[in-house]
């Protein structure tokens, strides 16, 4: 694989994630994944765009992994944009009209529609930017020196 | 090597930088390599810190490293302190007394001297704050997704 990780090492969710997270770059945004927002919540992707913008992106691999969510409007709070990012295959009428929807493989995704914008407060903004930026960081940094974390 | 990447494949500087980002860590500041604040300048190391702090280290391998640097105060409009990182031999006395001093190794280092702190204006707090997500989140992508960088 020229792709470093072989796809079928990722769990189905993980898998859309990076189709989303490569999308995204093409838009000129930049992603992480599993990022903690508050306490009880982990969005899939969130994303940060050339001016600023925060979109959530959660990543759905069957209907039963969206069935049986129960935190994703806690979501909505935490970004400008909320997008479910789902298959090919995936049943999309059972997603809510008013969130952005991105069909997404390992590979690549398209985005079909962008849901409405609800803009983040200034101060909470700067919150999960500083908090985007921490996350992505320390993910970095465990890249380029994995022997950092046993410096602690 | 427990630690990944062999020391010596790393130049002297990014040695340093290595050492410098675990401490930092220690301190709660993540912190990025190679950032580039505006055209022309590229800092060694850029550490973002708890309150949102944002220092700028810069990694002197040697005397002439030093002497040959010309544009050290141009960092000081990108950070809220300007730290040197040289290492135990380095000769000290050459460095102004009015800015930051650590000393480091490939594996740790410490601080000694804080230097005065010259708070960032708010906008552009808030850009390098974003500079830093994006560069953080671009290296962290090409880590966990190495075929990213081919998809564009």
């Amino acid at each position: 694989m020229s792709s470093g990780f072989a796809s079928s090492a990722l769990q189905p969710g993980q898998s859309l994630a990076r189709g989303v997270c490569r999308h995204l770059r093409g838009h000129d945004f930049v992603s992480v994944e599993e990022l903690v927002p508050t306490s009880g919540l982990r969005v899939d992707v969130m994303a940060l765009g050339p001016k600023g913008e925060i979109w959530v992106i959660e990543c759905k691999s069957s209907r039963a992994d969206f069935q049986t969510d129960r935190k994703w409007q806690g979501y909505l709070a935490w970004c400008d944009r909320f997008f479910w990012a789902v298959d090919a295959d995936f049943p999309v009428t059972l997603l809510p009209d008013d969130t952005g929807l991105i069909i997404a493989d390992s590979y690549d995704a398209e985005i079909l529609r962008l849901g409405p914008e609800q803009r983040l407060a200034p101060a909470r903004r700067k919150m999960l930017t500083q908090k985007f930026a921490r996350h992505a960081a320390i993910r970095a940094q465990m890249a380029r020196d994995p022997g950092c974390v046993s410096a602690f």
